[in-house]
């Protein structure tokens, strides 16, 4: 059986409770929390005579503001390197069944890489992520991983990495990815870089695997993050130059005709005007990149106080603390895996988290995933003070949540009373 | 290695052929060919604000006009049975993908079906449609096929049907659809029932599978084809009352959430709009329909009088004429498959048409699919005119499309000029 997406339930979870009456403090769900930006409404309502499927790959005009897009960003690209899809999960699962073999995936990762290539009938290979950041794995262990699975006959395919990183909110080391990659080029796989939160590295920016094994790694990027559109589902690809590269393009987009077709013409239409970098879609996400750090740095503090430990948060809206220190006083309240952890902030608190377990970590480990980016507000007049906030922290509706996660943290470790 | 879907690859052909200087009469893709419905615009606009991701199987008002949808059609349905995705496509996947064993198709029948078992692993089990009527095996052959899959270990799992049907353009009769159903039900197969083109059935309603087998049939459909939207991508599912579909649809959306999310939040207000059935859209698809089934007409008749056998077009925009009789005269004009037809009529006649084969067939039929949909014109002025007509194929860019495809098949077969 497959289950549902970890991080999907939960939103649906928090839903049916505050239909309940609940007030739910949601820190479960990576949706950015933000208003459509500006400019966006206007290019969708006038592509509304966008009713024609289009080309698989998404149209010229869409393609090459992609490539412009990866231009501007010092890496050469051409239109036909381009993709387009309904998100980018859709992108992920495509590239898992063109790619074939074991998937070597970061332990955390995020939630759908397991359960896609579990889809696919593929063996995962999970290898932990080093101690200072997320999104790769440790290299010194990836060596022995690998080694081990082509010894056990698992065929290792393709590695995904996560940079930035969901769930830990980490930036990898350039170094770090440059020794991953390394790896991974003797060993002869192909790389999955999942970069749709490098718009929203807090400080300057992400290290690509791309640049390291260029002809071998694919981009998949997406507008849900940066641009706070997961509801429009605008994902893309970007497949490497030379012949392995065109060659997986026309298998991925074998399956996407097979599979989704192609992205919403009207989608791409926002895609194109969004991806040629206008000054305001800019803008915008240079003050949704402000907000997300300064809030996540606030929510960084509750948890060194109460106690856990957490790698400091340097992109995207998402923090891992691991509450570890704290084991054996959460043990005398019955809390003894991360799940425990997570059901009694959601049942005592209504404090909706993940546990460690949902990016595949032993449920033993103490480890919630935490994202900060629904404490912006509820209303969009709150999230547009949020966006223009110097010190976003301390709008009351953002302080009153921060207060009572550390009441509740501190509720849970030290015994006190719900706050 | 995964081919291009053959109906989207035929439709880039044309687009790099026209690029390229060419009149091409275009035959080959299955895109209704029509202007937005009215009022949808306005929808579509309106729901800009829509930008979270929201629940995976559809918001609520969503689910809950796709429920009514089907109550109005008699079928007795709540919103929980209700699963949208972009497109049909991806729901199609996903039910071979969540229900597991072989795949029973008939052939011929739409090119994803097989194209997406194989992606799973899936065999395919093919049965010939009964000389009347395809989307569906013939019933005599299904029994033994069944019989014969089953001896070999094939474990067949689940049975597509397409009612109404592409390629052949026809609905089977009740009495042979409730015949089938029965063998599935004493098989224990599961159905899909494909019923994208059930809006568009010339004359009354199409016969159901789930009106035969309702707790074991799942319904799929979607708006690109009624309403002309291929390019928004709005499919949905029902799943049957039951246990059964009820884990069915849990299946399905697990599947879902790891693999597209969900809808495009705007994408779904114009389902929910659409599908209360206001009065400018029930108009709309009536004046297509009449449309589609005079322009069919009409083609048939230039299929009959150039020798080839044709079921006449009961509903959607196709024809599946089998040029046999003619099959010597072709020979002469080293013509021997269908491929050899398709690929001689684009490349003397600029003619694009898909052969059988792509549909499943030995290529040594001479059969073509002939998608008659995108002759009523290519600027809006041309389509609207083509709805507003009493007599669509007089029009003269239609007309003389029809006198053009008649030349080219009366060249290739008796030998005349290309006209």
């Amino acid at each position: 059986m497959t289950t549902h997406s970890a991080t999907l339930a939960i939103d649906e979870r928090v839903q049916a409770r505050r239909a309940a009456g609940h007030d739910v403090l949601h820190l479960g769900f990576g949706e950015a929390g933000l208003p459509v930006p500006p400019g966006l409404a206007d290019v969708l309502a006038a592509a509304h005579r966008r009713n024609g499927y289009g080309p698989v790959a998404g149209s010229a005009e869409a393609r090459e503001a992609a490539a412009g897009w990866f231009v501007r960003r010092g890496l050469p690209t051409g239109p036909e390197q381009i993709l387009f899809a309904p998100g980018s999960k859709p992108l992920l699962f495509a590239l898992l069944a063109a790619i074939g073999g074991a998937v070597v995936l970061p332990c955390p990762s995020w939630v759908s890489y397991a359960a896609q290539a579990a889809l696919l009938g593929r063996r995962v290979v999970p290898v932990p992520v080093p101690a200072e950041a997320g999104g790769i794995p440790d290299p010194g262990l990836l060596e022995r991983a690998l080694r081990r699975a082509s010894a056990e006959g698992a065929g290792p395919g393709v590695l995904i990495l996560t940079v930035p990183d969901n769930p830990t909110g980490t930036v990898a080391p350039a170094e770090q990815v440059e020794a991953v990659c390394a790896i991974a080029e003797h060993h002869g796989l192909a790389v999955v870089s999942d970069e749709i939160y490098a718009e929203l590295t807090h400080g300057g920016s992400a290290p690509s695997p791309v640049r390291q094994l260029a002809e071998r790694t694919v981009v998949t990027t997406g507008l849900s993050k940066s641009l706070a559109l997961g509801g429009w589902r605008i994902g893309f690809a970007r497949t490497p130059a030379g012949p392995w590269g065109r060659r997986l393009h026309r298998e991925l987009t074998g399956i996407a005709s097979e599979i989704w077709s192609s992205l919403a013409a009207p989608m791409q239409a926002v895609a194109a005007h969004a991806l040629n970098d206008p000054p305001e879609i800019t803008a915008r996400i240079a003050a949704s990149r402000r907000l997300h750090a300064r809030v996540a740095t606030a929510v960084h503090g509750r948890l060194l106080a109460a106690g856990a430990h957490c790698r400091p948060p340097r992109a995207g809206f998402y923090l891992y603390p691991d509450f570890t220190p704290a084991r054996e006083a959460l043990r005398t309240r019955s809390i003894a895996t991360g799940t425990d952890l997570a059901t009694a902030l959601l049942d005592r608190y209504d404090i909706a988290t993940l546990p460690g377990s949902a990016f595949g970590e032993p449920d033993t480990a103490l480890t919630l995933r935490i994202a900060t980016s629904l404490l912006y507000g509820t209303t969009p007049e709150q999230r547009h003070a949020a966006l223009a906030a110097d010190a976003p922290e301390t709008l009351p509706w953002i302080a009153s949540a921060l207060t009572r996660l550390g009441g509740a943290l501190g509720g849970l470790i030290t015994g006190g009373h719900p706050g």
